[in-house]
């Protein structure tokens, strides 16, 4: 039986380098306000630990802080204490293996669990998933901004998920939609 | 069997009035451009008819047809094919009553089914809410934006879906989350 504020051994990194560009180039992304918004709450809606934001660049990780700054201390918390809890688990990072680092427990790193827009080698079922997870395994789920998640980081997952498909060969989710979609079908 | 193109007999409408303001007051929003693209590409990847942006005022209508000029005919639309694709099923109304004018067909209304992140009375379960819709029923699905639908628009639902909840007790999604996550419980 789950306690409503039940905490899930997940966290999420957002990636914004190494992805891919239109081309199939390795880029880097700026930050979308509304990414950190949007999947803030829905982290938080359903129990993830940490979501990172994830950028090398330090314009980009100022812009964050700035936001983070608003929300959490600034007139945004009072005016809306509910973005502040969801601001509450926003955290900087500027690369993956930061994350990595800074989730490692006793010595174990978490299961690294990759997505995509396109199927991939190594993928398991949601369903399997979500057993995994609900036996506690401390799992790290990766997305990609832009055009997905570059090759080198894809190689890295202990396992990768089905990529969403409706009942349409349409497979253009935002980066939002596609956190929430799977939050949900992990974690509801 | 469902082929990949299924169309589903599901519009979906997103209001901007009336609407909840923070303090439970009558209000029109503003439209956000995220809302357009966001829940444009979650309606196309789950096979919508068409997505309705609900707004009664002539500035924001305006500003809608500019944003859809731009992806559907203008540069947009060679920089972003799928983008336009999205982009194709977004249709302007001025109320929930145009719309159930536009998709009433042989003098049947749709369905209509609201949306909410509090509970309401007359709510059926996402599976039984699946079902129906799998059967062929016609479905309008609801959204608010602000702080959701005003309960005059409630009041008229033939039934609602529960609140999208996760593990914990927090209940602020945003609308193109909970829009993304009630297409895929309901038609994927």
């Amino acid at each position: 039986m789950m306690g409503k504020q039940k905490q899930q051994n997940v966290d999420i990194a957002l990636l914004h380098h190494p992805v891919l560009g239109r081309k199939g180039e390795i880029i880097g992304s700026a930050v979308t306000n509304l990414d950190l918004h949007d999947i803030a709450r829905t982290a938080r809606t359903y129990g993830i630990g940490n979501y990172f934001v994830v950028t090398p660049y330090e314009d980009q990780q100022k812009l964050v802080d700035e936001i983070l700054e608003h929300w959490c201390g600034g007139h945004g918390s009072t005016y809306n204490p509910a973005r502040k809890e969801a601001f509450s688990l926003v955290k900087l990072a500027n690369s993956l293996d930061e994350v990595i680092e800074l989730t490692t427990k006793n010595q174990t790193s978490p299961v690294l669990v990759t997505t995509s827009a396109k199927n991939q080698a190594g993928s398991i079922s949601y369903e399997e998933s979500r057993a995994r997870i609900a036996r506690g395994e401390q799992t790290l789920l990766v997305f990609g901004t832009a055009h997905g998640l570059a090759p080198e980081i894809t190689a890295r997952a202990d396992y990768t998920l089905p990529a969403i498909t409706g009942p349409t060969d349409y497979n253009h989710l935002s980066v939002r939609a596609a956190v929430a979609i799977i939050c949900d079908r992990l974690l509801r």
